[in-house]
């Protein structure tokens, strides 16, 4: 019975301290502190947003405001960011119980992060090295979002078993480890991009797994009671998997290049979505013994073509192949919910309770591949001699770069996020470990009333019982005097 | 007492097969392979999407990137995409417990549509002569959205009582049916219509109250104790509502003209809208004895002036006339569900769970003739000479067509889009009506259980009841076994 | 018990008469129709929306559609869009019982103060002096829009405690006092204010307060039972506070200059934002026992940042600048729910519902501060010559106006939306005092039952306790009997 484990939990679960009074508020501080003295050492606007930017329009002969870069990118920035916020922490409220730390430590870590992420990015990508100052405009904000993207995608494998200050500590390496393994894969290496696929998909997801492996829970059974959903949680967490499947086309060609760029990235990321919507719909329904579907793959799974279009989407990989990318995933996506994740957590103790393997890890590995081999396979007559330049940037010190050699480097690119995402993880997961962080007890996880002051009539149902179970001994007292009295 | 009702219903309700296991993956998998090949066999980016865009520029003298038409749409793409997932997906929650179906298969069929209107629209509309090939952009992918939303009001009156598969059968021939009078009505007819108060809406209605009739179940009302809302549901419906409400301007102006269109359309709809929802508001009220509001008619009837804006929206109907327009469909629409949805039932055994004769068809209809009239009476001296040709077109063939004929047209219009509507709707519902589908019993609608695996605890209240009783019983023996000993 | 008090609700709540089915009606139709006869008497569409733009376009050699204002603003007037219907409409969700009112009336009053809004910012801002009529685009349409979401905050102090018809009064007025006064403010005065942390949050802060003061009610206690949230419906309200977070980038830059005006606000206002999120969420740690988060503190506090940034988000205040701004804004209005709010009613008689004091009026009259102190201490070093003058439009009339003068002009902008929102929440609290309206009984606030019929089942949880009851007491029946005939 549900009311009886809350009575065991009340009473056996109380080992750890879990108040995180001190450290969640002196986290907070100090590091908004230090954002805000770094940010006034660092931090400017740039010819775009500064109010420069009337001289800089006559010196570049710039016409017309509507060249401002502003207006290329801001509504595909809009969709990001309601990805990062609506999309990411709604997705995660499906638990029954956990639905407050969901929204509020995604909301919470994402508006931390995207500030040392405009600093760290803002550093490799950014700097003016005339003043020294990075100088930020809308293409950094995008990336600041796609990088919190990472911590968010991590965060998803230790939903339920981590305190706040843990989910901070995990930024704040997550996103300086996100911009070193981007700078080398963007830069230094020279692989393209744009969705994410290797950057942030694949590195977020081993990133998270490699953490939830080295803080697994063996005894986490005794919170089985809250790890299932609740019919209204479920409908809550369709909310998230909505936007962010709409918004996904935004995502991959938000920095993408103007023009045909970003055109050919929202159409191959839709029908990409698509298509995985179907499949994994098709293996959900085949995997039940009476054909029902199961709302985690509708959730998830029906995301998977759209990581894994991250790395292709700019490219002309078209429109057939982007449904057969979405195809497989959809089904490679629902198989890991149905097999890996089970598997994982038995056989490779991998506790991973948003399934991040399927929807991020896999789909992005695969979306690197994907991208390796399109690229690799990119021809002149496809995409014409200036598309071919623009598309892979062949320009500079790459302008000899043959595409066999842009292959080539797209999989190594894919090789440093993996290499990343297991070192990185394994050095945060340790530093997690230590147990100075608040975490729950295995017998409190995934249940908010750890971290939050809850209202008080959510125990409703419990309190009809115990209305109930009162009367009841009442009746049985006056029951008993009264047969008494009456046999006496 | 709803307790003793599930119990009949696990009893009584299992004649019919509902098992989908072997019929919804090869109706996904069948369709997801037709839909790779054809658009392998037919379908490439156009020429603002392909990466010869900076040779197209070149060639047309265009000068920047924000003259690709992406810029005009995208961000009207993205409100229409968040109306046709979002917005029907949650629109259709308000069933207390249909909430996974409504929004799960909203979203499957709206996948799936898509890629199926992408080629039928394709053929008719972006055949490239030249090579046989449709050419898709930005506009492409809104059209496709547009005409799955045709699908999705039609599933709105079949909501609670058709299979996925039925659905997705129905969306296969809606979505060609949709293509076809479309073709008429625009290319062939000439008449305008942008947010498609023809073509979408009154086809749309039309098709599915057709649908719903052909398909009528006359024991319907066993499942009754399904069929009202829920508090919260009725909260998740209003996210549907909302977002329909707020990006409707962005519906009727997404493929609206560049500049003063687009512009336009997004003024009038946002007046219409407006005024609508005071007047539904009015009326719900008054028809309630003690003035109290319905849910039902907030949800809906205050979405009838975007509807009926759908062909007028570019025309200059004038920011009155959008608003008189907004106030004759709020009150119409509430009248429908106060009056016409109960008629329909029980004298045209019409059953239409959410009332789209009164969002959709009604309206609709009523846009067309707002469009008819408007387009008749537009003038050279309130259009201006190339106002009128570029509002309507009137190029090649059509250069010499006077705004009178263009009213006959667009009425000639409203009526192809009847037809297509009501022949359409017999034949798919005659093919619906077969015994292949695994639609639910007539006791079993409304009711997610029958496709989907639900969350264990939503069962908690009839639980609760379960365990008082079992105790009850328990109690009983106690006392009864304890009076006696104490009387003897 | 909660039980008991539903039954003390239903005997003794019922001397008011909140039967709005004459009132309610009439004032939706009543203003509705002079809404369209207004319009018909004044509005037009402006040169960017009319028909006659092609002849425009030639008339001021603008080459490209693209330079129409509707793709500068029309991606950021729908973000606001989003903000009014959908966040400040979920926001007030959280009420356990009040979630169908919190978005019902929230839709009502918009949908009504847009169209009154239209009308007097046109007879202000957009008057053709040529032909006498009000000429819209798209920016009318955004500062309707704004406009109203001064009536929406002083909706936010009044929620629960009164009728939809004083809602309709108090958004009349509201609408005409905000007109007036940001004519003054932005026209007369000259003091910049692209977001209205002058013009909308104070104003709209103080002028709900102020009513909610004039409205005070004594025994409001008597409503306790329905005075806090549910967890469901916390989980509703985040959906406001996201959607607000989110797009308020968008809010503080929809009507800024193009280019660098728009694009700076954006930077400005989502660095506030994040940082204002961090101190929110250590503030509420700190402030309990066990260093739990509250709810209302992450759905409210959070968004402190983006109220204070409204005045100065044009202007180079700088990354660092946002980030403290923010810093603070998260800190002050934390502080606010933990104490202001409790100070405000038990000392002041102000009953502020949603505490809108903390998240409006005081962050406004901080962001008044801060926009005047930037705007004093702005230098032609920082903004370029050009710059200053497009940034703070020192043209015309005030072509000579230094910086300071412009500093102090902005703290006088700031005077004159608190005179006007004391004054004018004296004058509407009045007349909203008439016994005329239909408001709830103290007792009865805080619930949807007054206004909104109910889905019957959300009954469920009282319906078993009564019907154990009924069980229980045919039990003692039998118990009774039974035990006297065996003891006989």
């Amino acid at each position: 019975m549900g009311n009886c484990q809350v009575c065991c939990k009340n009473f056996w679960c109380h080992s750890k301290n879990t108040n995180v009074r001190i450290s969640l508020p002196a986290v907070c501080f100090l590091w908004q502190i230090a954002m805000i003295i770094l940010f006034g050492a660092f931090v400017r606007y740039n010819e775009e947003s500064d109010a420069h930017w009337p001289d800089y329009k006559k010196e570049h002969n710039i016409t017309s405001d509507s060249e401002n870069d502003f207006y290329f990118r801001y509504a595909s920035f809009q969709d990001v960011h309601v990805m990062i916020f609506v999309g990411f922490g709604f997705l995660m409220t499906f638990l029954k119980r956990y639905s407050f730390s969901a929204v509020g430590f995604n909301f919470l870590i994402a508006a931390f992060g995207i500030q040392w992420a405009l600093l760290m990015q803002g550093w490799f990508h950014s700097l003016d090295p005339t003043d020294g100052f990075i100088k930020i405009g809308v293409e950094n904000i995008i990336n600041a979002d796609f990088c919190v993207a990472g911590c968010l995608i991590a965060f998803g494998a230790c939903l339920g078993k981590v305190s706040p200050v843990q989910l901070m500590v995990m930024t704040l390496f997550g996103v300086t480890l996100f911009a070193v393994e981007e700078y080398i894969i963007l830069n230094i290496i020279h692989a393209k991009d744009a969705g994410g696929s290797m950057t942030i998909h694949t590195f977020g997801g081993y990133f998270g797994l490699v953490i939830s492996w080295v803080l697994y829970r063996p005894n986490l059974h005794q919170s089985k009671r809250l790890q299932g959903s609740h019919y209204h949680s479920d409908v809550f967490a369709m909310i998230g998997t909505l936007f962010l499947w709409m918004f996904w086309p935004s995502f991959n060609s938000a920095i993408a290049n103007h023009g045909d760029g970003q055109h050919r990235a929202v159409i191959n990321t839709y029908l990409a979505l698509a298509s995985s919507v179907v499949t994994a719909i098709a293996i959900s329904s085949l995997s039940h013994r009476r054909g029902k579907l199961d709302m985690v793959h509708v959730q998830n799974a029906t995301l998977a073509g759209g990581v894994a279009m991250g790395t292709a989407a700019e490219f002309m990989i078209m429109p057939y192949g982007s449904l057969i990318v979405g195809f497989c995933c959809g089904i490679l996506s629902t198989f890991g919910y149905l097999v890996l994740t089970p598997f994982l957590e038995k056989h490779m103790k991998i506790q991973d309770t948003c399934g991040i393997h399927n929807l991020h890890a896999m789909p992005g590995l695969l979306g690197g591949v994907i991208g390796a081999i399109t690229a690799a396979t990119a021809s002149k007559s496809v995409y014409g001699h200036e598309g071919l330049v623009n598309t892979f940037n062949f320009v500079d010190e790459f302008a000899n770069r043959s595409v066999g050699t842009q292959g080539a480097h797209q999989a190594a690119g894919l090789c440093v996020a993996l290499i990343f995402a297991l070192g990185g993880g394994a050095l945060v997961g340790g530093i997690l470990k230590l147990p100075l962080w608040g975490d729950p007890e295995d017998c409190n996880c995934f249940d908010d009333e750890v971290y939050w002051e809850l209202p008080e009539d959510e125990e409703s149902i419990p309190a009809i019982i115990e209305y109930n179970n009162q009367m009841d001994s009442k009746r049985f007292d006056m029951v008993e005097s009264n047969t008494l009295t009456v046999s006496t």
